[in-house]
């Protein structure tokens, strides 16, 4: 008997997440021994509710949309399974696979999301459920082991690059001295932030200084970096991680907040970004900015990886065929061949040990100073945001799809 | 005799400024009239330190990168002429004008840089000088007067309205309530925040909320309204200028400042945007960010209008050509035909009238209730976002042109 395929987005958005879904609804479409795909709204947790859309009725020129649509079409969650696999919550999730004639459960996520699916597929095994449970890997943060790199990261990283290089000729319009602060995502794992090296055009050139959470920040030492670079350089840029940390592991955006209070009392949290243009400004008295680049780094399609939305649609395919081929409680990892040329090898990794797990920057691609990193990472990173993905544009702006509310 | 154009960029950079230098060059390069185009590095203030450079000797190649290549490539100034005309810096301006034999000169800026071309030319006036002086616009403020509209807000608006677009499905991936405030660039215009308006697809869609400088703010009228909204929608979005005031005058970004200091007693100058966060986040007690999008909003590129790019480019071109006309202490400005398709006519405008102006937005294109825009604007701004200029790309990222420093 045919069996659906039931699919979902779980954690935070990328740019890429709805090119997996694509993937998997086009894998779906084209397999026999599929029905209907079938997507839970809200993750899991909206499963739970009952949320769900057929995704096969989605005409086909609408499901192409989803390649050069940001954020989660679906909807996401942040839903944590319990660790208790006797918990009632289980029971009535495979009771409701039953009542969908769920075969094939794809979760596309980070780390949390992985978790669920490792849970998922530990209690099939317990009850003797033939459904097979499938992770597809999806963050900025390339924080995700037993995979060269996440789907999401290289549309990121590339985002990141555009935007700092312009960012660099707009802080070189004055000839007076100044500093900008650009903070980048990334609490523990610093790849999205050594992605601004890839702004650079040659050999000085900014950012002069790019700090990861993998390295302990020294305020002191970053003060006479800077005040040494000021004698050579007028416009300087410094990329670093919301998570930088100092040696005792107290996080830099923790450093004035017992202070900058508001009218309410209630702590007026800002990122380590202002809180190292005020030092800067305070102690070198020169001009300084702090730029955020918040959520946009996440959300932007329009600049997106040709390489990367490519390879999220395919991870999602390959997602569906593990799943044909009898895999359960694995996660298409992608493996980069050792050929001259760039080429990825999709192949199942255990997804029980990707869930607990994070892959941080290696402190081998930090230089020893700490406060920048080596030509390893730029070729590492470079192969991903090849390519050009430009959504439709329709009056001017991107065309996306949406899903009704 | 043949005569040299000199010519520079001034005030705060945006994605299409190169693009009207640009077009200085290919028309001066056209007329059998000009002997050499010269680029004042650092505007008028470089000029006065003999900062120059042979623009003729840029190779048509490399010239023509200018016209995506986002910021000032002369670099810029805020350097303002003192009033009183007998003051020994005009002498020196027009000494150096003779001795780099200087016919015509065009000035590419806002507000500020027309004040420069005014002061230069009543002095030529009164010197009987024949050196012709000429005003190019450029701001992402929308903000000067006798033109429909100004090079570089188109670009900035279309990235604006894009970025909203995205973070607002960034903002509904997950079902619990949440506010997303994004701070836009706009002291005392709002032209570049209501440019949000075009984000939304559909009748009440995000942003939900528009508030310009031009309207009065009131905070407890904000929350009551953010509280109705949630009853009905989970995910709001709401766009404020960064200038936005109360009744009294009082900036919103001024509203915590007094007791937001830092750990040297320094003020820690945070945006409006982030003053409403915290507000929203303790009356309401509802999960809520702020996004400031800060200098990417006037320095990005990559999402470009090609509706604006041309125009600069051709605001460049009208500049040499009435200057060879023998118009002098003229800005071009830009009228919009009365069509139905949208037709752009260039004309010189008085720049004396220019220079002491601000073009605020429409008080009547604001909503009664002073919390939206009305459709005049969006039918205003639509054509002006209309195309894609996109840079060439070089191993992933765009390929800009750099000026050796």
């Amino acid at each position: 008997m045919k069996k659906n395929i039931l699919v979902g987005q779980s954690g935070g958005p990328t740019a890429v997440i709805n090119s997996s879904l694509y993937g998997v609804i086009k894998a779906g479409r084209a397999s026999q021994e599929i029905n209907s795909v079938i997507g839970m709204v809200n993750g899991i947790e909206g499963f739970l509710q009952n949320q769900i859309l057929d995704l096969s009725a989605l005409p086909e020129q609408e499901a192409m949309l989803l390649c050069t649509t940001p954020a989660a079409y679906l909807g996401s969650c942040r839903y944590k399974l319990p660790e208790d696999l006797e918990h009632a919550v289980y029971g009535q999730i495979f009771e409701q696979f039953v009542q969908y004639q769920i075969g094939y459960f794809l979760y596309i996520g980070g780390n949390d999301s992985m978790d669920t699916v490792s849970k998922l597929s530990r209690y099939a095994a317990k009850i003797h459920s033939d459904i097979r449970f499938i992770g597809i890997p999806k963050t900025i943060d390339n924080d995700l082991i037993m995979t060269d790199h996440t789907p999401g990261f290289g549309s990121a990283a590339k985002f990141v690059a555009s935007m700092v290089r312009q960012m660099v000729l707009d802080s070189e319009v004055y000839h007076t001295k100044s500093v900008t602060i650009i903070e980048i995502m990334g609490r523990s794992a610093g790849w999205l932030t050594a992605a601004s090296a890839l702004a650079r055009k040659y050999e000085g050139d900014n950012p002069v200084l790019i700090y990861l959470p993998e390295a302990d920040f020294d305020l002191e030492e970053m003060l006479a970096r800077v005040t040494t670079l000021l004698e050579s350089k007028s416009n300087l840029i410094i990329c670093v991680s919301e998570g930088i940390h100092d040696q005792s592991g107290k996080l830099i955006c923790e450093y004035d907040q017992e202070i900058a209070t508001d009218v309410f009392g209630h702590k007026n949290l800002t990122g380590c970004g202002k809180i190292l243009e005020n030092t800067i400004k305070e102690r070198l008295g020169v001009k300084v900015r702090s730029v955020e680049l918040n959520i946009t780094q996440r959300s932007n399609a329009v600049e997106a990886s040709l390489t990367d939305v490519e390879e999220a649609q395919r991870c999602g395919e390959e997602g569906v065929q593990l799943a044909l081929q009898g895999e359960s409680g694995v996660m298409v990892g992608m493996e980069r061949k050792d050929t001259d040329s760039y080429e990825i090898q999709y192949k199942a990794v255990d997804v029980a040990q990707v869930c607990n797990q994070e892959k941080l920057f290696p402190k081998s691609w930090i230089t020893k100073d700490g406060a920048d990193i080596t030509q390893d990472f730029v070729q590492y990173a470079l192969p991903l945001i090849q390519g050009e993905s430009r959504p439709l544009m329709e009056n001017g702006l991107p065309l996306f799809l949406y899903r009704k509310h």
